[in-house]
């Protein structure tokens, strides 16, 4: 994997830079941007590290988060806008997702915007465009550009890549986990990451109140036909001191089971207006049913709403979901 | 890490060994037991995998797994004995870990006992001992052997060992997810194992009952002093048609609570007499904790049994867990 020669040129050449991440940042876009402005630190340029959101609770742990300013942060000085000619868009590939409305950003200008992401790109936002749908994490595309750059990784930047690539790949369970994958936090580990204590960070720091609110969903679990759906609710949160963040990772928890094929969330708006969020194994194409409903996603993880009673969007969801079930079960039957 | 040169003359001179793991065998006994047989069996070798238990449900993917025999069917046939000169230990160091009572094994001579583990070992036992209990897992010294031998991997040696490696690491996260374990797995990768449907095989394939069962578990749960405590019983066995089996991992998944400092789970024998599973974070040291009611285990993952009723031997634990916890919580807070 090697960055290109144009985006290795305008950071050996220019003096500062703007580095931004994506709205509801992930470990992948806050680490892979740290990771960046260290090193390029290193190299004696200024930077600044831009994210519309507060770092989240779970990612405090990454050193070097405090310098990220918030949007409102950055754009009350507007005389320091000026100060940046470069903008680098970190794990997205268009700047409209640097914020929540366009009138968020409509005073930023840059010279040259340079792009480095893994995700499908939409529109040719940007200068220079590193843009890789087939690298696991933009954090492995960081870790090979800061080699090439020849800076040695710090200990810092090694814990903020390989958390990158912890959450992209699940911890080494996922697809995307490759040899390169394998090979890259090898090296990072080397340089200081501690895979067990960066595993607790990320994956085992629930609160008490999360616990109770996990056990509370379970307890709702329903099953049919190889679909599990389970459900939470505002009085859930309520009682268990909880917000909707808290239910990441509850309905990919239900994969556990070997007999379940597609599992389904709907988490209450009100009682008559439902946010559901769909996982799918192998080829089941969640995607397709999310988008019947206005929604979208990956083939194998979708989300859409509802505006419906719990019961009705219960069956219209399990009746779309069967539709797609159908054709895959007797296709492996055959 | 290199084998040692009387392992591998041993192996080159030979014509059969019979390749033996421990009794409750677990993926890193079994996949490096298969992959070395099968390796061996490609330099002409004849091999007989011996385990005295059969293979575990969640193992039976593991490419090989049917050529196991179990003690009784190896030793009925008392005439075959005689065709093994030579006997090789696999993730024990112990001939007494293949069996359940010495007169199973009584009748078993060799001349030559080698011995490939990962594990501290107690008693001298084999003629030629390679021990390496800094290694993360078994799966990872049969790696290097297999490379030493000059032996190409097969996808089938690549998924018996990266099972091996993925179980005793638990998917890389323990503290023995070192760099040289994530670079063999890569080399896994490149020979042909596929990490996430190893993944799904060896975490993601619980019953229905089993899911059932945790829910019962959980739901048990009672937290005092950073101690989370969780008890399962005959009852909720025979409801979901489970068995203790189905327990693994239960303990560990408390862990996931930020606040929970050991996390315990009682296993009703009867009603006035408890398994107890021990695990702890960090310098919390739960093998005194055991061997103070006399079982034993390791500093963070330890058991032992009580003959009293649950109120009884819970309050014993607590007890002597805290008087275990304080004078860490002292330490860390001076």
């Amino acid at each position: 994997m090697i960055p290109p020669k144009e985006l290795l040129d305008f950071l050996k050449r220019e003096g500062n830079f703007l580095i931004a991440t994506h709205i509801n940042p992930d470990g992948d876009g806050l680490g892979s941007a740290i990771a960046l402005s260290t090193a390029l630190r290193k190299l004696g340029k200024n930077t600044v590290l831009l994210c519309k959101d507060p770092v989240p609770q779970q990612y405090m742990f990454l050193p070097g988060q405090e310098k990220f300013v918030t949007l409102e942060q950055f754009t009350v000085h507007g005389s320091r806008i000026t100060d940046f000619r470069n903008l680098i868009l970190i794990d997205c590939n268009d700047i409209d997702r640097i914020a929540t409305d366009k009138s968020q950003i409509s005073n930023l200008k840059f010279q040259i915007s340079a792009v480095i992401d893994h995700h499908e790109s939409e529109k040719p936002f940007g200068n220079i465009r590193w843009v890789m749908p087939d690298s696991a994490a933009t954090g492995l595309m960081i870790y090979h550009l800061i080699k090439e750059l020849g800076i040695k990784l710090t200990s810092d930047m090694a814990v903020n890549l390989y958390a990158a690539i912890a959450v992209d790949t699940g911890n080494f369970r996922y697809e995307n986990t490759s040899p390169e994958v394998l090979r890259a936090a090898a090296d990072l580990i080397e340089a200081g990451a501690k895979p067990h204590a960066i595993y607790r960070w990320l994956f085992e720091a629930w609160s008490e109140g999360r616990f109770d609110l996990f056990m509370r969903v379970l307890n709702t679990l329903e099953k049919e036909d190889g679909i599990a759906i389970v459900k939470v609710t505002g009085k859930m949160f309520e009682v268990t001191s909880t917000s909707a963040d808290d239910t990441e990772h509850f309905v990919e928890f239900l994969r556990i089971m070997k007999d379940v094929k597609v599992s389904v969330l709907f988490r209450e708006i009100d009682d008559t207006y439902y946010k559901i969020s769909l996982r799918s194994k192998d080829d089941i194409n969640v995607a397709r049913v999310a988008e019947a409903f206005g929604g979208g996603g990956h083939k194998n993880a979708a989300g859409c709403r509802i505006k419906a009673d719990f019961e009705t969007a219960k069956r219209e969801i399990l009746n779309r979901l069967k539709h797609e079930i159908l054709p895959y079960a007797a296709s492996h039957e055959s």
